[in-house]
């Protein structure tokens, strides 16, 4: 077992330990070689071949955690042939490592005060080449500090096998790095934190349906980058016309121009209830709860407004188009996070997506995309793009990491090694969902009556006809009452809250309390979490169950 | 065990059995009355209530069936009060029976050589009094010959309470009727028939999917009425405008004023794979397979071009409308086929429903609605009026028994003793679908490797964008292969078919194959039949499982 942690002076355990060879892998030679557009790269070693998916940006939620499995297996299947523990590293300079900042003069970094060559790294690294040679020549950790997922024990593994010196003692004190995240807003303490940097939290199931629309503070939060500092006063939304003029809207003039239009929408993340997945077999992407969906009232202009006053009418749609969305939150390489929906999506009769500046009444908190967000009614929340930069349309989809290689459903039978991200469609329109708020999993509740509550939604402007409950694992069930607004037939963009006040059974020691919601496409949820899982541990839409134990009289 | 057949010269062993009362519900003063406008009654005996619903046109698939086994177990509960074993009736000619027509001069009718008074049973008749006057005064066998659900056990039961005579015995032979059915056209012999008057029938799975396109012979056929003899040169498609004004269009017309519009849709009965819920508990319905689902290349007008003709535009949605359809498929009663379909359906940008005159490139068969049916692309069959005499819109949906009181989903909890047909709504766009059409259940299938078949569809133009089978009975899953037409997204009208070719596992004695679809929404159909089962056996999209033997090398 490898501990990393920093001890005194900005050393690191790490270095006590016997180091792996560079060249673990020279005795197979192996080529990765991008074979598609899109981000997947391929390992011929002439008898079998891997595939692995860039990650965009080097967030690496995945499947750059699944290369470096690989890479790490290979590794330790082979015996280290230059291992010389105790042997003295060479000593660099800074300045010296500055000289290495290219592939033709070697590609230095430096990690702690540990130097290594990356050279022959560079062309593996599953977020691609171009991200991976910002930090040439010089440290990893502001790069680090901003994608959390490289604080990983295998990461620094991998990178261990690359070292080639030390560098000298008077530099080897932490280079000043700003935090990239130190910008971030504060936070509702009560939000559990799925992961800080960058912020992804989400409210306590128990608050959840406390209310009908969440309150701004406990709204989930998922964010894929730090939260970029928009001044209000400089903002400016490009808006790219047919044939490429760009139109640049402040928020005074959209505000002017457009009417206001507001609608109570659910978002709700790809990845809620991603932990049952995980339950049943581990996989890649942040353990939320029941609790990453949320709804609030948003306030804003029409998108199918703006795209008409920049030229586009509803004719365009022909031949499919998608809208594509730019983020003003940016990775270290300038690369914004970005998706895009169908021109449909945007441009139909009933299309309710907005260009939202307000949210349940308020200015749009920081954290929901201050000082503009898309909301797409009915649409995944990996949609919904916050600090919103740019509107174009385009006959491609976004051709971001998150819309290509990120957020979309597969076969149980796909793994890491077999998946291929262009043979799925994006998620756009999620599945029929529910689940338990209260009773709690694991509490003890009285005998006597017991009322159950949660939420149901689904994508699509489906509204929920229905929410069954059982008490009983699924044998027996009964209606839920709905409660909350109920939106017209195909725009039923929120969620309904529900509840059942039943009797417990006079001879029960434990309850098995299921939930299932139909909704107005009469779509069910499946039973069980198995047959739907999916490498990625995204929806996750199977019956909710919260066992609880009955207390004795 | 009562048997009911007729014997020799009109006599029926019925005579044979004990007679029940007629007054067997005095000791409980019961009074059925209306409560609803449309179809639910309440039964109310101080204690508890129950609810059944109004069979419109005394179909009675459901819930006349369901009064019925009420009527007979409160009949049954109650010891005969006026039971004579072998005392003789009082003997009546026609014309005396003749003069019972209202209920101010009692409601008589025959059956057989048998003379009911059921003048207590007027407002209790599931399919309305309305329906059940039309034979006052004389025999009950042409209504019987229409609706072929009254030929059951239970239903002549219940007519047994209410005897009063014998019908003179020169007047015992049946009356001369003619067969309403006498006019339906001749179908082809491979057809699976699960009822003959209406004429309802599948293709066998295994001739299902050997072609994209079902051809017009094979196409599952699902009729409520008597096929209306229609004579093309007369037909008159009636059109509501607003403000009630009636367009007349001929055929001709309709061809000439409007452009041609083709395309490809699946159409599936509610009822579909109805057979596979009665296996977990008894429903009420055509207990059709897997094949109540069919595929074809319609040809016609769009109704968006007919509406608009008619003085409709889009905005007209506004406040949520209904477009209903009539056919000239119409009961004893003159009351003709009916459903509707939401406006915005209909008049969407997109939309591509249809008044179609051609199927698979012929003129449309009598079965498929010649010469003009509607046909509402990913909506459940039953909104798909065939023999269409008029449209119109309205704010409320179709107040036909079909649209109000049948083709809805229920909670598995809900019988017929607890149905609110008012609770749910009508049944349009379908859910995931898939099934297995070969090999077939129970066959004996080579060791190797082992193709299997089926069709996926999903309703609402939801394209299927994967189906995962398994041969072990869902713990493991393969992707199979889509063939057939790729539909543009939100307009996949049709079905994907599909296979999987895939090696038996060496040691296997038996599979139990699992089949399973997502739609472009990510919905997935539910595991098991139990959590899904419904009092009507619709909505049945559970995974499609077929077992098979493996034969010995």
């Amino acid at each position: 077992m490898l501990l990393l942690r920093p001890i005194v002076r900005g050393s690191w355990v790490l270095q006590r330990t016997p180091r792996l060879a560079a060249v673990a892998w020279g005795a197979h030679p192996q080529v990765w070689t991008p074979s598609r557009t899109h981000g997947t790269w391929s390992l011929g070693d002439g008898s079998r071949r891997w595939k692995v998916t860039a990650v965009g940006a080097l967030l690496g939620l995945g499947a750059g955690l699944a290369y470096g499995d690989h890479r790490r297996r290979a590794a330790e299947a082979e015996p280290d042939a230059e291992a010389m523990p105790g042997a003295p590293y060479p000593v660099f300079t800074r300045q010296e490592v500055g000289r290495h900042r290219s592939l033709a003069e070697r590609v230095w970094v430096t990690y702690g005060h540990e130097v290594f060559d990356i050279t022959d790294f560079v062309e593996l690294h599953p977020g691609g080449k171009s991200k991976i040679l910002l930090a040439a020549g010089g440290a990893l950790e502001p790069f680090w500090a901003m994608y959390a997922v490289h604080s990983q024990e295998h990461v620094l593994q991998l990178l261990r096998a690359y070292k080639v010196g030390e560098l000298s003692p008077e530099q080897q004190s932490q280079p000043t790095q700003g935090d990239p995240y130190a910008g971030d807003p504060p936070r509702h303490p009560a939000l559990k934190v799925n992961s800080l940097k960058p912020f992804n939290a989400e409210p306590p199931a128990e608050l959840l349906t406390e209310t009908y629309l969440t309150p701004n503070q406990l709204f989930f939060k998922r964010n894929h980058l730090p939260v970029p500092a928009v001044a209000a006063a400089s903002y400016r939304l490009q808006v790219e016309g047919p044939g490429g003029r760009v139109l640049e809207l402040s928020l005074p003039e959209l505000k002017r121009r457009f009417p206001k239009h507001e609608v109570t929408v659910t978002l709700q993340c790809a990845g809620n209830r991603r932990s049952e997945m995980s339950r049943v077999r581990q996989v890649k992407g942040l353990e939320w709860g029941v609790a990453a969906i949320s709804t609030a009232r948003w306030g804003g202009v029409r998108l199918r407004d703006v795209l008409a006053h920049a030229g586009y009418g509803e004719e365009e749609a022909a031949g499919e188009q998608h809208v594509c969305f730019e983020g003003l939150d940016k990775d270290l390489g300038g690369a914004a996070y970005g998706a895009s929906i169908p021109f449909r999506t945007a441009m139909g009769r009933g299309a309710d997506v907005l260009l939202a500046y307000e949210m349940n009444g308020e200015e749009l908190p920081r954290d929901h995309g201050y000082p503009l967000r898309v909301v797409v009614p009915g649409v995944v929340g990996a949609r919904n793009v916050k600090w919103l930069g740019r509107v174009s349309v385009s006959r491609e989809e976004s051709p971001s990491h998150w819309q290509q290689n990120d957020y979309k459903g597969f076969s149980p039978a796909v793994d890491w090694d077999t998946v291929d991200f262009t043979t799925a469609p994006a998620i756009q329109e999620l599945p029929v969902q529910s689940a338990i708020t209260a009773p709690a999993p694991g509490a003890t509740v009285p005998p006597g009556e017991l009322t159950v509550k949660g939420y149901a939604w689904s994508g699509g402007g489906r509204g929920v006809v229905r929410v069954d409950v059982s008490l009983d694992g699924g044998r027996t069930w009964r209606v839920a009452e709905l409660t909350g607004e109920e939106q017209g037939p195909g725009r039923a963009w929120a969620w309904r809250l529900w509840q059942l006040t039943a009797p417990v059974p006079p001879d029960a020691a434990e309850l098995d309390i299921v939930c299932k919601a139909v909704d107005a496409s009469y779509n069910v949820q499946p039973d069980t979490v198995e047959p739907i899982w999916n490498l990625r541990g995204v929806l996750s839409n199977a019956w909710h169950r919260v066992r609880v134990t009955v207390a004795e009289e």
